[in-house]
């Protein structure tokens, strides 16, 4: 089981990233990560190590920097380390890419390298939220902020098959984030994809709110848009911050956020990730290329595909 | 300073309500508090506890449920206790209104009863967020659940000027809840919305993500559309739920939401209040009498609407 690491992005440059590659060497010598990024640096930084030659090395010579237009920057970098190490995946190489960059950079070379699967528009971004009430997944964490009902649905199929690859669930209670719990209740969005999620071939449990996502409980996967996904992830990160006593909710064991609906498993970790964190993505990455995920999401989507024949009504693609 | 209570709403009946307000009446004797709701079941109440007459009432034989659509049922019923509160307070009776019944209920009796100041299209919800880098004040909190970009440019300045009045910050930091801090970031509302900001009078520091409204230090007030106002909210209540030992989070010391962009001082508590959450309101409600607010928003306010008659791109309303 190898895994591609980019080993270029994140806050805390590549030493960190090496470093939790390495964590994942002594931790779990099934898993083999490959370093994807400048050679030069990277072999200096395992030499540094006294590991010189431990980990193979890809070479990239481009990076995605922070401050640039992802897509654009990924498009224009034949040869950044994001892109590279999808193209691992893509040629069959690796069994799955992990990032610490940009996660526009990670969606674009995902999307572009490995293209989506049958049935999605835009891939969602899915990370597990610890909670009193047990793990529960929840997406999209900021893949895609213009968001239509289209997209809450294939987000739902989606979402339950990466629930029961990695909660073990068997039937995982799907809810759709809202602001009440009664039925009619949101905004334009989700009164129309209320509709749609009671039509798809999952266990749909309604309506969920903020507090039973932060409490748990209620749902296995709360689907809601990018931008509302995003601030809740990092508005119980930043609340698990404020109360450090809380272990659990340590977003460095969360492992990153998985991509959904792309046709390769690509994990995109904290830009601040520690090197723990980094070792909790790789990780993550290989256990989901071991539990089958693409071909789960795939066959989730393929019920979608074939409704939206039957049923224009379902899962309309939005122009 | 009169409060015109609404003793009907809340999960926990009009006992919770009442004992809410008698601990008004022990520890705050300048605020009168007067009862609206059913006056049979008041009287008893009152009678039980041994303070038969400590506390006015003033007669509203119906109720808004929860489970109505709330405009329809305000605009339906005439002598809902709702409705009836804040009827004392357009008529000079009362300088404010407070519930604990459905929100929905409350906007509608604020923006039927007691109007819209000038340059409104809809009031926000203001509540007040403990964190650790300090109070902040976040709007809207669910009164507008579909949002435009010149709604966020009304709550801005109205945020603005609510926390001059509550949290006593003279020159508020104003930012807008966002996926990024990179200028350019958001989804098509958040891109809109982020020119419009930096035109206004207010001290804007442009992009805030979901962690620093957990965290605090970066804003006085932040300003995010009613759904992911919401959200967030309950999402914060949820995490300090979960972690007990936190008493500054604690829902019950917040004094609850204050609707801005009405005629009048409205103060919507949460329908689990507890009789020391009420009285939180209570008190908030007094104190936002006491300090001018409704002048203050308007005075505010009163700029965006010079700048529309100047500039029609400034806070074109809405269809």
């Amino acid at each position: 089981m190898t895994v591609a690491l980019d080993a270029m992005g994140g806050d805390h440059g590549p030493a960190a990233v090496v470093d939790g590659a390495l964590l994942v060497a002594d931790a779990r010598p099934e898993v083999e990560v490959v370093l994807v990024g400048a050679p030069d640096v990277l072999a200096a930084c395992l030499a540094e190590r006294g590991v010189a030659g431990r980990l193979d090395v890809v070479p990239a010579r481009q990076v995605v920097e922070m401050t640039e237009d992802p897509a654009r920057a990924v498009r224009a970098k034949r040869d950044a380390s994001v892109r590279v190490a999808a193209r691992l995946v893509r040629d069959g190489r690796a069994a799955a890419t992990v990032t610490v960059g940009p996660t526009g950079a990670a969606l674009a070379a995902a999307v572009f390298t490995l293209g989506r699967l049958p049935g999605v528009t835009r891939p969602g971004l899915a990370v597990v939220v610890p909670t009193p009430g047990g793990d529960l997944v929840l997406l999209d964490a900021g893949a895609t902020v213009d968001c239509r009902p289209d997209l809450l649905a294939q987000l739902a199929l989606a979402g339950a098959a990466f629930a029961r690859a990695r909660l073990g669930v068997d039937d995982p209670r799907v809810g759709l984030l809202n602001v009440g719990s009664e039925q009619g209740k949101g905004d334009l969005l989700r009164r129309e994809a209320a509709d749609l999620l009671g039509r798809l071939p999952i266990n749909y449990v309604g309506n969920v709110e903020g507090n039973h996502v932060a409490e748990g409980g209620r749902a296995d996967v709360v689907v809601t848009d990018g931008f509302t996904g995003n601030v809740v992830v990092k508005c119980l990160e930043g609340a698990a911050r404020s109360r450090p006593a809380d272990d659990a909710a340590d977003p460095d064991t969360g492992g990153g956020g998985v991509l959904l609906g792309v046709d390769g498993v690509a994990v995109v970790g904290h830009a601040g990730s520690s090197p723990s964190a980094v070792a909790h993505c790789i990780c993550a990455a290989a256990d989901a290329a071991a539990t089958g995920l693409v071909d789960r999401v795939r066959a989730a989507l393929a019920d979608l595909v074939a409704r939206r024949l039957a049923d224009p009504d379902v899962g309309a693609v939005a122009p």
